[in-house]
């Protein structure tokens, strides 16, 4: 319950109208998620403090505490926010892709391009003991999933491929893989080529293109020779 | 380097002759790894220290760090001795499947019962921060995915049943969707009941049985119509 009460007010509060207020605590909250996540990617939770976050964002402690009360749950909001940036940047990376097989190969370099999900999965580790801070992942992963699934289907159609999954299916694959590949390769220091060789390899087709949905509705139907390649 | 090297010895070490100090090492060994793994697994890293182990063995702390050197030196070992007791266990549960699809259920239903894959997941994102511990997890991966390779080709060789993918490729594949499915969904409290839904849908097949197959061939090659069912 603690959880949803105002802590109390940091020193020099401005108490500014509430609409003023507002706008400058998104825009504190911010800078003090962009300190934290560039900490917390490089130094890990242990290896970062309340005080390093607050020297790095040019602010105070209390700021901290007043807006994100624990330096877990900012650890986790960070997380959050940088995996959800990430799966909107992977999408962008593969927009232009023509074939299955460069859709897959865009979204995979450009998600082990990143330590977002390794971040993301430090986060999810810490959760499984701060149940307090569920909520948020759970909405994270459920956006995750929603947004992949968009994207993803959308795409399919926009190509006319053949998806060899469930849409739905496919999308939560790909996060499930993504998170798994990415635990395993940062503990043993792997490079960001080889997270990508893995991830390619153990995710293998996702669709195939139309031209050979067409071949083998060929061979299934014996149909007419009509290829409808690649429409976009 | 110091790893590899005798730290200080412990208080009252009775300076038996070799090979019985090293029976009696592996055995107090084994009973701190048990102590350590219950408690890890109940409590996380962080909510778990050395007295705490100690005195779950019945031990003193100074033969914890004589023997591990430090909790995460412990944790880790604990959490990857696990992961590979859990990966034996699986291969003995799916032994009687007598199809593809009983088989890769009662792998996924005994992996998702235990929350083995949950503490080796969080081990390797203690040793992303940690690199002096890398050789131990990669060598715990390693042998997974060549015992689950072991066990995969061995299960469809003897049932005729045709593998999706390459083989290395499925046992791989299984753990990397085990370790993500299992780090989202512990984030979330999810049952066992759940994660065991969860990582069916999202692993699919991994082979076709014989029959499926020989009617595969049928289509393509027109063959005789011998089904070589279930042969063992």
């Amino acid at each position: 319950m603690a959880a949803e009460t105002a802590p109390d007010i940091p020193a020099g509060d401005p108490k500014h109208a509430v609409r003023a207020t507002r706008t400058a605590g998104r825009k504190i909250r911010s800078v003090l998620l962009d300190a934290a996540s560039r900490l917390f990617r490089e130094r890990g939770l242990s290896g970062t403090s309340i005080a390093d976050i607050a020297a790095g964002a040019d602010a105070f402690p209390s700021q901290i505490t007043y807006y994100f009360r624990t330096k877990e749950a900012l650890f986790v909001e960070a997380a959050c926010r940088d995996m959800l940036y990430l799966a909107r940047a992977t999408e962008q990376a593969a927009l232009r892709a023509g074939t299955p097989r460069d859709y897959t190969r865009a979204l995979v370099e450009s998600v082990t391009a990143s330590d977002a999900v390794a971040f993301f999965a430090e986060a999810l580790t810490l959760t499984r003991r701060r149940q307090d801070l569920a909520p948020l992942v759970e909405r994270t992963i459920e956006r995750l999933h929603a947004e992949g699934l968009r994207a993803y289907a959308s795409k399919i159609e926009r190509h006319g491929w053949r998806s060899l999954r469930e849409p739905d299916v496919t999308s939560r694959r790909f996060w499930a893989v993504a998170i798994g590949i990415m635990v395993e390769g940062y503990a043993m220091g792997r490079s960001s080529e080889a997270l990508c060789a893995e991830m390619l390899r153990v995710l293998g087709e996702q669709a195939t293109p139309a031209s050979d949905a067409a071949r083998l509705r060929l061979v299934g139907e014996a149909a007419t020779q009509s290829r409808p390649e690649d429409q976009s």
